[in-house]
């Protein structure tokens, strides 16, 4: 279990204030640069919580504040320690939207004096085997770089629905249980039964239900060493499975694992680093790469994802009050349109691209071949809200040279409206995530309102249904690429609903196309229905799970 | 024109940092008072902006700082400049969402000198006559309370659509126009022809477009003084003309201009000063004032609607990053259901005594005289999501003895499940502002995602039809208290889209009933169906004018 950092003792410093200065502002470039990559590698949601805790590392007004304290005398380390602890009260003591972000602090506080004295910062143990990590508390910085391969669950003794690391956990798709009270009595090396989805921890499982278990477990195994087929159902009915990556890096094992294409490739990591937006052709060199991964395949681009909300201050520096509901996605391109113009140049740039060296290699006239050996990208827009963000996107689209654009049914009012978007669209991709915010008005972070967040809720799952009626109607593909479509019982229902691909975390391909094999379109459409009719989010789940495993049986 | 106050000149203190600061703490007490009584008396969106100001003046780092800086020799003047000034540059420096806030503290620091000083805080010149107001710019405690007899338009110079002072001034009805660049050349006396509608001033007006402007203003003085009868479309069909009303005091206007009941009763100018909830007997007497006023009518409350968003520490004060997707509301209350008993068992109490009385007036069995002496009290409940939140309300109020249990509209899933929620309640009222802030995901709040605030969005629109569809199938009423309601036109639309009630503030009841009256229920269907096809809220209002007029001709 790792144990946090003991508070610096309060003695005079021994060095010059200066040199003090110097080997914290190293400290502090450090611990921002690490938190940086590790949002990076992680991505999604992980990458927005850690990159607000670089900005915290790189803030002036603590540093000056450490100065001060130096000046007076205090070693680095307790410098560092009191100004941090300093800024936490007074966040914490203003109220407002900031004191959310005092834990945060906390951890930066703990890498810069762990870097300071060359130890490592608490973290993750290291193992050879797999095990159950218990610990008093994880930070997101570990919780979204968990070795998913060593670690196979998580249990914490603190932490509520309601902290980062719960949250991230789940989008990791880590079995964890938060706020056990006995957590800190297990001895390392306790065979642990963990049902996250019941949320309780087996200490002393029977020989019984370890073998119950460990069938269940390697019945999932088998299901992943199942050979790489094209996601269908049943009765033949194709439903391309796609991988939401967040960097080129990520591509190669996606298509180990089957992804029969790209159907969400975030862009921002082409932009957090920076104070102004990539050139066009640093653009085209990332695209063509990742590109280069996906020949002969669809890779889905969304273009830049930015607010108030995640850190690109060249974008939109406006303070908001509700940056979910703020000057984000389409609405903060269309008022910086350049940046826009650029993302869609490149990307139509690298296509070409790579498209022509494709068909350069597939000699001789073979239509088919030249087909294989290309790429075919499509753009889409995120929080379009209605007919006219969608006009707007998808013209601009087509006047730099994408062919093929669609949007991201994210805002309510997209659903609603849908029939009127698929006069214009090429396709809808619907992010369940924030679909499923903004339906129910609950923020995706905040644990106080995390019964809320379910996209099993009948109300998501009813606006599903109308876009994928306007999809079938315009005879356009509906596609969705938020979490949703990870969980394979769900993906049925999605594809009942009139959803024709499912896009996930590349890990998820092997579980949701066992299921999709396991039922006909018409079961499909069943289960839809009774999910839509069901009145919440578990009475759906429920009745889908019921009538799953009777059709199983008849 | 209202001049900011010059800046406290930087010389030495005459007087003691204790006086000094004795001082001080009286005029920041008196400021947060005013505000706070400027928030209670203007209600809803303005009270919530005056109330996070008078916490500004409240903050004990503020007060802590003006004594350091007393202390080091500066006047009284000079440590409150310089104090906010420098928490002010704190804020937007720090960024985060509590920089927005930057520009209201400034409001905060001039008030307070201004006390200091013994002069008025810089504030709405005095007229005998009506007048157009211009000015640099307002502070929101200005605008909130505007005198609407006196100013009956407003130029500023600076500001744009996202300032506070615009968007309340856009609450209260009020034609304004913002960053005007000649504003300040206007001569007092001038006549001006605002047209906030399409945006423009004319400070030369000919004697034809007077006389045009000077009749469509006598047209619309007409209207108001028609006799006051019932709401009802043009074929007979009533459509009650119910008034928002944020306390008691409001009741007797409300009634003088014909209001058929309340629509929406804000119960929380009860809990605004307290730290806890007031008790039940406070509660009371406060509804039955208010019931009086309304016997023989309907009475609409809304339990309390508080979030981290609205300053009542004792129901949430957790720190949340998007305060209008959190724990607000119904949500809010489940989690203190305490405060919602004794609210339900106060507006039971207060029923029960006012009929009592009213029904030991009405002598004699006269079954009628008996039914109009008596009040009828509707409660409902804010931020429902769905029917398991329905049916937490509706069985409460009921084991608490209110008979009649609503729930508002204004998340977009309880739009989308309105069929399973009219199985529950006895009604639905849906509360536009917030439904197409949802449904939109656009902050109400926020001038840059402005143009995604119309009421007249198609997608608002069929969520409004489809609740209106449910409420018809259930046959259950379906009102609208949001400022939809208060637009004629847009009244007449929703009323063709199913809505039953509709409840605005008084001062624009004979509006509508005016507009109603020139149509048939066919009629506003047809319109209806015209907003609803539209693709766009300015297409919408375009084409259900042009339909209006049409229908008048013909």
């Amino acid at each position: 279990m790792p144990e946090p950092l003991p508070e610096p003792a309060d003695e005079p410093s021994t060095a010059s204030p200066t040199d003090e200065f110097a080997r914290i502002e190293v400290a502090l470039a450090h611990v921002a640069a690490d938190l940086e990559e590790r949002g990076i590698l992680a991505g999604g949601e992980a990458q927005d919580v850690l990159n607000a805790q670089a900005l915290m590392a790189a803030d002036p007004t603590i540093a000056e504040d450490i100065q001060a304290r130096l000046s007076n005398g205090k070693s680095a380390d307790r410098a560092v320690f009191e100004a941090f602890a300093g800024f936490r009260d007074l966040l914490v003591q203003m109220g407002g939207y900031m004191a959310e972000r005092a834990t945060d602090l906390d951890d930066v506080s703990q890498r810069t004096i762990a870097r300071l004295r060359g130890v490592p910062a608490p973290g993750v143990p290291e193992s050879a085997t797999p095990f159950i990590l218990v610990a008093h508390d994880l930070a997101p910085a570990d919780t979204a770089l968990l070795d998913l391969e060593k670690v196979i669950g998580l249990i914490t003794r603190e932490g509520g629905p309601t902290s980062h690391t719960a949250i991230l956990a789940r989008s990791k798709s880590i079995p964890a249980i938060v706020g056990v009270a006995g957590a800190e009595d297990l001895a390392d090396g306790t065979i642990v039964v963990l049902d996250a989805a019941n949320g309780t921890v087996d200490t002393e499982p029977s020989e019984a239900e370890l073998a119950e278990v460990r069938g269940a477990i390697a019945e999932r195994a088998d299901a992943a060493a199942a050979p790489l087929t094209p996601g269908a159902l049943a009765d033949g009915t194709l439903i391309p499975l796609l991988a939401n990556l967040g960097s080129a890096d990520q591509a190669a094992e996606a298509v180990a694992l089957g992804a029969e294409g790209v159907g969400l490739f975030r862009t921002e990591f082409l932009f957090l680093d920076a104070t102004e937006a990539p050139s066009v052709e640093t653009q085209v060199a990332e695209y063509e790469r990742m590109l280069r991964a996906f020949v002969g395949k669809k890779v889905v681009v969304r273009v830049l994802d930015a607010g108030a909300d995640k850190p690109l201050s060249f974008l939109n520096d406006e303070k908001e009050e509700n940056p979910a509901l703020g000057l984000r996605g389409i609405r903060a391109l269309r008022s910086s349109e350049r940046i826009l113009r650029d993302q869609l140049t490149a990307l139509a740039i690298a296509e070409a691209r790579v498209n022509r060296y494709g068909s350069d290699s597939a000699a001789g006239g073979d239509a088919a071949a030249a087909r294989d050996a290309k790429v075919e990208v499509w753009v889409m827009a995120p929080m379009v809200a209605d007919l006219d963000d969608t006009e707007y996107f998808v013209s601009l689209a087509r006047e730099l040279g994408v062919r093929v654009a669609g949007v991201m049914a994210e805002v309510p009012s997209l659903a609603v409206l849908a029939d009127q978007v698929f006069d214009v669209a090429d396709f809808v991709s619907i992010g369940t995530n924030d679909l499923t915010q903004y339906t129910l008005a609950a923020d995706r972070l905040l644990g106080s309102v995390a019964h809320l967040q379910d996209p099993w809720h009948p109300a998501v799952l009813r606006l599903v249904g109308m876009i994928g009626r306007a999809g079938r109607d315009a005879a356009k593909p509906v596609g969705v690429c938020g979490e949703a479509a990870a969980d394979p019982l769900l993906a049925v229902v999605l594809v009942g609903l009139g959803v024709t691909t499912l896009s996930m975390t590349p890990a998820a391909l092997a579980d949701v196309r066992g299921e999709l094999a396991r039922h006909t379109l018409a079961e499909a459409q069943e289960l839809a229905r009774a999910a839509v009719n069901a009145t919440s989010a578990a009475a759906a789940r429920q009745a889908v799970t019921r009538l799953a495993a009777a059709n199983a049986v008849g």
